[in-house]
């Protein structure tokens, strides 16, 4: 696929867009102490803080028991508490221990009742700046990775198998090993953590039966690969510890504590917010929140239909093209081939060089049934594959929009809410920061999107393109086979 | 589509195979009253006088009472009967005469039970030679006509509507008009008179509804001018007074005359047989007249076998090439569009580019599936139509093989037929003679049958190729629209 490099001129995403503040890629320096547990002042605008899709919180009424608890989880706000981490640390962290309560929310929306831990254990910081617009603070160097070499491996004396893939970073080039179920532990990992903030899009299926097939096997590394390489890309999600510590583990010990370690970080849900900076940008007022939250919905959604179109009739498209029209020109091929058997049979002289030809004809159309056949895997393959990428991302913006909506209507509120003496005017202009904070990380997060988008389908469309185009320039020399008639070139 | 003139050096049907004995084209001097009424001799061979596809003669028991009056009717033949119309002319009517009765075969086919006229009124001379094998006396010119300018005519004060159709000789350069119904007359004619020895193949359908439609009309006035290629094509069918009278009659009254002669012309079923001359051809005996007749049974019912094949697989072809494939093509058209569209809607600069590929790589989609909408029309239809006038004329065979074997088979019982003093030794021979030229007749057919089919196919094999070739240029060129993505010289 790195041979076809797109001929237009677009921004990839290997080059940030208009990176203006480098960040130092790597862990923070936060220690899990900094913040306590399960006291989290925003969780109040989480909708959904385990990945969810449910979007209650924007959705529910002022006055319910839901909405009193978020008012006291918004009133132990602090202005300063996501300037990020460096010399602010300690106050940051003391700031947060301020926090009592941040009220029923999380659990509620988390399900199951349970204490759910919360707090900036492992946050990479966010800086987000720029003259152009927000966007993300990308590395110098673009990380990524190859995925390779599955392998069988067994345990518990041989009775449990499973597939092991061999993943080495760019970096380092040292390979790793990881099963599928790490892959999905990282996943679980990076949508707890940065899930309201950036879409984390889905592993490909889980699949139970046939696993152990090679074309099984070969179709979901090439799919670990595209969503590797997809979270590589991410300035965030590729300088995050639990994603360094994926790529580049040490050893099984090393692995094992790691593990532990990013299983117990706190800083999930909307408290990844807490620790993204937007550098040199004035706060923004509600109305254009509200505005970029609308805008990027309506794209998000609007390109989802379109991508989940696209996929629909490709898979129509896919069906049709390895099954009845092979079947149909194979049976064009047939028939050729047994009239000029017939023909043969005929018992006057003179035809042969119609009977040879028609022979010829008939095996081209069992070529081109073979050709049409196999070409949804040359070209098809890669534009579905590519838009079901890109379902699976645009699935994750409902989620997040519903973060970002939800907050706007809490600062909404906010008039209502200091009348009424729930909160002071400096809670209100702090929960209004937090906003546009918010939307800055959308902001830089939609830039990051529509760079790749561009990038990605520029690319496929060019690959697709080209495809088709072997594909006819082949079916066109098959069908001057028949160079008793068509006198040709090919 | 005589611009494919094919690349082949195969024999045309203009040009005459191998033809010995020219004859000059034109009427038969034989009169009317040469041959007396409903006394045929030759009935015993006919399977099915009216053309019909009963076989009932040859699947016959022997002893049942229709053995009982064929037997008489063989009794009554004679050996100078089918020497042709000329010096003996008289002398051969003279003996029709002698025949008493035809026996129930005619009747009992022709069901009805009516008086079916029958002798040779207007038989024209029929004459075979040839030294590679027998061929059908070939005129110096080869007939045509053009089929065109269909026009809606009135009658009955504009109650009756009907489309008249111009129909221009390449002898004579002047039109006549023809209604289906007379071409219908002209087939029923030819097929009374030549339908034992020559396949007539059926006029395209009747139809009662939509006959006004310009597509209907259009595609019947295509098959009746394949079908008078065909007819002209054939130098005995050509060279009939009743084909000539359609061609070139001068005014009404000479065509409603020589309709009145034609409809009373007693040459007609086996008859037909008693016009044949193989001239300078040696008599063949019965293994091999019967090894003949078994060869064209297993070829024509062989290629009609696979004729049907490729109708049918090319039908299933045309419904998905004018249906579910452009659709789904236009669909995919509407998919890239509607992306492009969404993508525009972003608000994010720089992306005109892909935006603009996008929209003309959709477009190109539309246009394919026009493209490919409109191909079948192009190709597949010329192809369909050959393929369907030799089913047409392939269902002829079964009748016309019919007549051959009965008349075997009615050759291998003469043996007992003499031994039993129902026939003589010299009206045995009689018998093994006009199974002789019978088998010759059917020989000259098939030859003839053979150089058109090798003409037909190369002629439509190489169209279709070419212009499934100009397809996939076609098509690969728009797909290469994508210019932004692919470099192309088309």
């Amino acid at each position: 696929m790195s041979r076809l490099s797109p001929k237009v001129d677009v921004a990839q995403p290997e080059t940030p867009v208009t990176p203006v503040t480098p960040v130092t890629a790597g862990f923070s320096s936060t220690s899990p102490n900094e913040t306590s547990n399960g006291n989290d002042p925003w969780a109040v605008f989480d909708s959904n803080a385990s990945g969810g899709v449910s979007n209650n919180w924007a959705a529910q009424p002022e006055g319910t028991e839901t909405g009193e608890t978020s008012s006291s989880a918004w009133h132990s706000g602090h202005p300063q508490a996501y300037q990020g981490p460096g010399a602010e640390d300690d106050e940051w962290d003391e700031e947060w221990d301020d926090v009592k309560s941040s009220g029923g929310y999380a659990e509620s929306e988390a399900g199951e009742g349970g204490a759910i831990n919360r707090g900036g254990a492992h946050g990479s910081s966010m800086k987000i700046g720029g003259e152009a617009g927000p966007v993300w603070a990308y590395p110098d160097y673009q990380l990524d990775c190859v995925v390779a070499d599955p392998k069988k491996g067994t345990k518990m004396y041989g009775l449990k198998s499973y597939i092991e893939y061999q993943v080495t970073p760019t970096t380092t080039n040292k390979p790793v090993n990881h099963r599928y179920k790490h892959f999905d532990w990282l996943y679980e990992r990076l949508l707890d953590k940065y899930g309201s903030a950036i879409p984390i899009p889905c592993l490909p299926d889980k699949q139970v039966t046939g696993r152990f097939e090679e074309e099984f096997i070969k179709m979901r590394m090439e799919r670990l690969q595209g969503w590797m390489t997809r979270m590589c890309r991410h300035p965030v999600v590729s300088s995050s510890e639990v994603f360094q510590l994926f790529l580049s583990y040490k050893d099984e010990k090393d692995w094992k504590m790691g593990k532990r370690k990013a299983e117990k970080d706190e800083t999930v849900g909307v408290m990844i917010f807490s620790t993204i900076e937007p550098e040199g940008l004035p706060d923004l007022d509600l109305i254009e929140v509200e505005q970029k939250c609308e805008q990027f919905n309506r794209f998000t959604r609007a390109m989802d239909d379109g991508v989940k179109d696209l996929l629909t009739i490709g898979n129509e498209h896919w069906k049709r093209c390895t099954g009845p029209l092979p079947k149909e020109y194979q049976r064009i091929g047939k028939a050729f081939q047994n009239l000029s058997s017939v023909f043969n049979s005929s018992g006057y002289e003179g035809e042969a060089t119609l009977t040879d030809a028609l022979t010829a004809a008939g095996k081209t159309y069992e070529d081109i049934a073979q050709m049409v056949a196999e070409q949804p895997k040359k070209d098809l393959h890669f534009l579905m594959e590519t838009n079901n990428e890109y379902k699976g991302l645009l699935g994750c913006f409902p989620d997040t929009i519903g973060v970002h909506k939800a907050a706007i209507e809490k600062v909404k509120e906010a008039d209502k809410l200091v009348a009424t003496g729930k909160i002071t005017t400096s809670e209100k202009i702090t929960m209004s920061k937090r906003a546009s904070t918010m939307s800055y990380a959308l902001q830089a997060e939609m830039i990051h999107f529509h760079t790749n988008r561009i990038y990605d389908y520029n690319k496929v469309m060019q690959q697709y393109l080209e495809q088709q185009v072997k594909f006819y320039e082949m079916v066109k020399c098959g069908n001057a086979v028949g160079r008793f008639w068509v006198g040709s070139s090919c």
